[in-house]
């Protein structure tokens, strides 16, 4: 991929920690189907079907561990 | 999401961490599939099924992991 | 919930903080679905199934990192 | 569970930690299967399928994992 | 495999360690099935599967944490 | 087992540790279905699904996290 989207695991807040780790576990979806029809074709496979809903939320919660340890866990 | 929902880690006791850790896999579902009425209609799916019931234990053991280790295990 | 059932994840040797790490995974699925009945109707559901079982060893195996990691692996 | 199985994490090489980690797996289907005959009358199920032993292997490097940080890595 | 393909886990930005956990992944299955016709053969089969691709993603989400944790979260 | 195959976690390169990582992977498939000509059976089963693959690779992840994080991610 030609663009820059990750530049900083750092975040101001822990909720955008965890969007950070949403659109992770977005690009590794799309690295490996980057082509955008098929993933818009594919959506509601997933996002309707509890089984995919519980699966794609095991992805971010293991990229949420990332960015939350790169960001010391937003201790004060 | 515009809604501010995640301002800190940090709990008072282990069990609350392990709430937050729920709300955690919770929010992770939702951003995935924001339409509540989808989300009503696919709850029996998961909470009447021992293989979903287990996924969802699993991602909650996932971001427990985090929410634990942000509080450095509530050791005194 | 209501009640208190998690003040600590310190367990004086490494047998009962598995067994902590059994009662996580057990509340991560109650917490799911909180209906005693229904559970216990699924119970046949998952521990005669060999997918099933292995997929508890799974969430026990993660809270089982998260429990060890608190007591320092009961290191002397 | 009334026996006592497990002591200590701390192991001599990394191979025992490994055999440990299979305990620790075995053991947490145990935990949530006790009865003998049930388990014996599973083990064929998932010991001839490609897709259970890949799933017993991710339950084992889980709890690896966990014996090896235990362990400090049996580094010299 | 006789060929070098992995000399460091250090890399300048987290987007070109996200890019080196991608190619952990594929590996992974290369090792497992190094036969390149085959793999051709499979590609659209989880390329086009929404399952599959959310599996994909947790690969890349654990490997990322490994290569995070080797460049120290690219704090500066 | 009464072979000896793992004396260390130690490697020289980050490849030989992740070869490593899929050394352990394979045994643990192995110490679960000994049974040498039964695994060469299932070989197929596994080697030529796209899941099944998937999972392969994520249990050499998890394994690779272990390994790397026992050589200190090969940092100079």
């Amino acid at each position: 991929m030609a663009d820059t989207w990750l530049t900083s695991l750092i975040t101001a807040t822990p909720q955008e920690g965890f969007e950070l780790a949403i659109t992770l576990s977005r690009r590794g979806v799309k690295y490996t189907q980057p082509d955008a029809q098929v993933l818009h074709k594919l959506r509601p496979e997933y996002s309707n079907d509890a089984h995919e809903l519980t699966a794609a939320s095991q992805v971010i919660a293991t990229n949420f561990q990332t960015v939350a340890a790169a960001n010391n866990y937003w201790r004060k």
